[in-house]
């Protein structure tokens, strides 16, 4: 297999063409909509489908609506190295976060079946039915089971039609008795490696068409509850008050300053209330949520070993009560360091920069780290922005990313799971 | 007429049983709640007027509902020093907001009514019918008209159930269109003294019974818009960040410092909106109040412009968007020197300690000052307690003030609106 600056260009616009059309698949007429389950997710399958058949690929749809191509290797019945993504959209959103991780993967085996070229191992591209968890509150719907560690009861978890998830397969065609026969075997699989957009701004920052992740980060999310007391905003003099919205804004800004401390530690307050939230009336309670993640584990819990102490003091000098509850708690997924070093190779060996990062948001791989090892290329986008109608990509990206991915493939080593110079 | 400790006692234990009396009349069974020209309003009209003319006074209902009791002095027809109140309060009140302002005076009257005695000026007690402002959201229905203030187009201000306040006032059996006979003359009013729960905490800080007010607080008002940029919360280095809420909490901190630097200063942040508000996304947006009152109008507009800088720098520095929009602002009330002399001199014959202090509530003294001199007369409550049923005052301090406004009236001076000790 050539991959020249010519075939990457046409591979390039065949994804970003197959991403438009998937963009027209949508619950909604006016922006891009595909929950879990639904008529449109069928229909993005089905299209997902003929793209992986023309591409010399057996496909099917597994026990949870995942969709599933297969190109085999050299030996049929070869271990996989799957590749994949979601295919699953938030409300309003964008047409590339999932889809080009599913859509991109697929043109660069197209590239190999023209030339009928197979290689030491199977080649598996999933176009995972659920990630965002819009439809039933619930993250990796799709990538759990296959992993292995769906919670069966999540399928009375109910949409907001009040639809279970066990009544939402059936009608999808799918038998969720049948929903264990989604799990892979570790034997059957080399590694899972993800595309996806980067959904920040440090690559764009680095000048960078793709980056190589190291980690997805770890996130502990609270709920602080600060109790003061409400009064009067003209007759109780300042020194005199017990005021929580003061205590919170100490909170933020200690927030930011604990994480600015340290590279690669992020932290949010996104959420703020205050109590009785009158013009005229100092806040007797405000609720805010922290958000804190880091590739590091032990980064995080430091953080949040320094926010718990900060509330705690702040709480004390302003005589206002504070409640912390961990309301969420995720480990950080590393990657492994073969595939790290695989995909580095593989940019290298093309040309292309590809700075490590960790990545702040969840992704499937997260989920298919209980399986096997996983390994992330991130592809540039505008601005960072993500998650709405604004997402954007250069195609010119995307060609590097598919360069880079038929590298890999071409450098995997199935046996160590590392890469060399083929 | 001499006022003993045992007649201002019994005066005290009179005036808290009728303030239980007006307690009970309640637009609600559970709660405290009487709003302008209901029935309930004109329920305690009544029972005031008939505690006015126990008392020895002749009582009506001017045009907007307000009740007035009089008592003649010497020389029938001679110009009256005003005291009163307002009868109104808000939703689930406490009983001695407004309401000790109109009942204690009139025990007052009727300790002068006992002996027959007359002072060389009449005295008017006013039962105002608006000035919490909850039917109409228009402070100082009542009082407004009588200083003469009151704008022609709030008849047109309408109640949630759509009622205007001019058929309210028709439905209460007065006409809208005789508004104007409510306004009094400046030759007729000598001053208007108002006796008013403290509602804050500084007399129960300082051990007094009773304050002397300087003024009524002047304030202003602004809305604060904040637009920086929203992002995920997991993917955007903290340096990259252009978070509206960080921005708000330096801004909230900053007012509490420019507040705290001097003395009558208070600065509010009461209402504050964080967009788009979910735990995993970077505030692009924030809406926040800020509410600033001084005694001094000097004093609030050095403050309002320190805001102003620290806002505009703040956002520059974190490159967020700040639009301030001034949404209220009222000049202070000064009360009169020759009140504060007077109510100082009464309250220091009778040997009660009264320090002096500002309102940084507003009172039906402030609509009043664009009729005559005004003097205020605080009484200490509970915690600084107010607009909640938790509103308390003790007996002991109702006797004080009682004991206090009996010797104010009897100094008062007519001539030359001083207090001379008699």
């Amino acid at each position: 297999m050539k991959t020249s600056k010519n075939s990457s260009d046409a591979l390039a616009r065949e994804v970003m063409e197959r991403l438009d059309v998937l963009a027209g698949i949508s619950e909604s007429p006016d922006n891009l909509t595909r929950r879990y389950l639904t008529a449109e997710h069928a229909s993005a399958n089905a299209q997902v489908c003929e793209w992986m058949q023309k591409a010399g690929m057996t496909a099917r749809v597994d026990a949870v609506g995942n969709v599933i191509g297969r190109y085999e290797g050299m030996r049929p019945g070869a271990p996989a190295l799957i590749l994949g993504s979601h295919l699953d959209t938030v409300i309003d959103a964008g047409r590339y976060d999932g889809m080009l991780g599913v859509v991109l993967p697929i043109s660069c085996i197209a590239e190999l079946n023209a030339v009928g070229e197979r290689l030491p191992f199977a080649i598996e591209v999933i176009g995972f039915g659920d990630e965002e968890g819009v439809r039933f509150q619930s993250t990796y719907l799709g990538s759990s089971p296959v992993a292995g560690t769906f919670r069966k009861e999540l399928l009375e978890r109910k949409d907001r039609d009040g639809l279970s998830l066990g009544d939402a397969l059936t009608a999808f065609g799918l038998d969720p008795d049948k929903i264990d026969s989604a799990a892979r075997r570790q034997t059957d699989v080399l590694g899972y490696v993800e595309i996806h957009i980067e959904q920040g701004p440090v690559l764009e920052r680095q000048d960078c068409a793709v980056g190589i992740v190291t980690a997805i980060s770890g996130a502990t999310r609270l709920e602080i509850m600060l109790n003061g007391e409400a009064g009067h905003a003209g007759t109780v003099p300042m020194t005199e008050r017990r005021d929580a919205l003061m205590a919170a804004a100490e909170i933020i800004l200690g927030v930011e300053e604990i994480c600015r401390s340290r590279d690669g530690l992020v932290g949010t307050v996104g959420q703020l209330d205050v109590s009785p939230g009158a013009v005229n009336v100092i806040p007797g309670a405000v609720r805010l949520s922290v958000d804190l993640r880091a590739a590091e584990d032990d980064t995080r819990q430091q953080a949040l070993d320094k926010v718990n102490e900060l509330v705690s003091s702040i709480g004390e000098k302003r005589k206002v009560e504070s409640i912390v509850t961990k309301t969420h708690a995720v480990a950080s997924v590393p990657c492994a360091p073969g595939l790290i070093t695989g995909l580095s190779s593989a940019a290298s060996i093309c040309g292309h920069a590809a700075p490590k990062l960790s990545s702040g948001a969840g992704h499937d791989a997260a989920a298919m780290s209980a399986l096997t090892d996983v390994g992330m290329l991130f592809v540039r986008c505008k601005g960072g922005i993500s998650h709405n109608a604004g997402e954007s990509i250069e195609m010119s990206d995307v060609a590097v990313a598919a360069e880079v991915l038929c590298k890999f493939l071409k450098t995997f080593d199935e046996t160590g799971k590392t890469c060399h110079d083929k």
